[in-house]
């Protein structure tokens, strides 16, 4: 593989709530995302799953607390987990997770996105 | 957990060549580590490495080529590819690896670290 460099692979798509695979690490996928507005209401019941900020904020929703993240802070939402993502603002966010996880977790729906990989 | 603010951990150590864990995504670690000057020749035979770097300046010299990394650049070292990272200047980082990874891999040694938990 070649050098990644985050703010140029953000600079490369505009949707939101659609994750690119930017590296794999063994099994698991190193992805991008920009969110804006409120995702949905969803659990992954077989795996964590990691936030990072690159840019904005993000407030992760759980049903006992709200988890508000600036750039360069991280969360991990623990498996079996209830959480929906929300940003006032376009933010943009570093996923690390298993390389068959889908972001809409055990919810589905029209927010199901293929995961793009961007080279 | 709570939300975890990189800036915040990395003024909480000094030494280099010491990554610390600040997350946990299933079996895998969220380390941190400060370097500066060169490690030591290695390979970890059975995973990928994943280096993303938050500050200063990382060049991964492999066998074939130089890998050179700004901030919010990363890459991945393959499964068993022999490298030997290097920063002129001290230099942060953020690594995802099996939590049972080593940072010496195959080599071990005096530069061989255990892995703190800053919680």
């Amino acid at each position: 593989m070649e050098p990644v460099n985050l703010d140029a692979m953000l600079a490369r798509f505009a949707e939101h709530w659609s994750p690119k695979r930017i590296a794999q690490v063994n099994n698991y996928d190193v992805r991008i995302v920009k969110v804006q507005g409120e995702f949905t209401w969803h659990t992954h019941p077989d795996t964590d799953e990691f936030f990072l900020v690159l840019g904005g904020q993000l407030t992760i929703q759980m049903r006992d607390r709200d988890v508000v993240l600036g750039p360069r802070e991280l969360f991990v939402v623990p498996r079996g987990a209830e959480h929906c993502p929300r940003a006032d603002t376009e933010t943009a966010l570093l996923l690390f997770e298993p390389s068959d996880g889908v972001n809409t977790g055990d919810v589905g729906g029209e927010l199901t996105a293929e995961v793009e990989t961007l080279a």
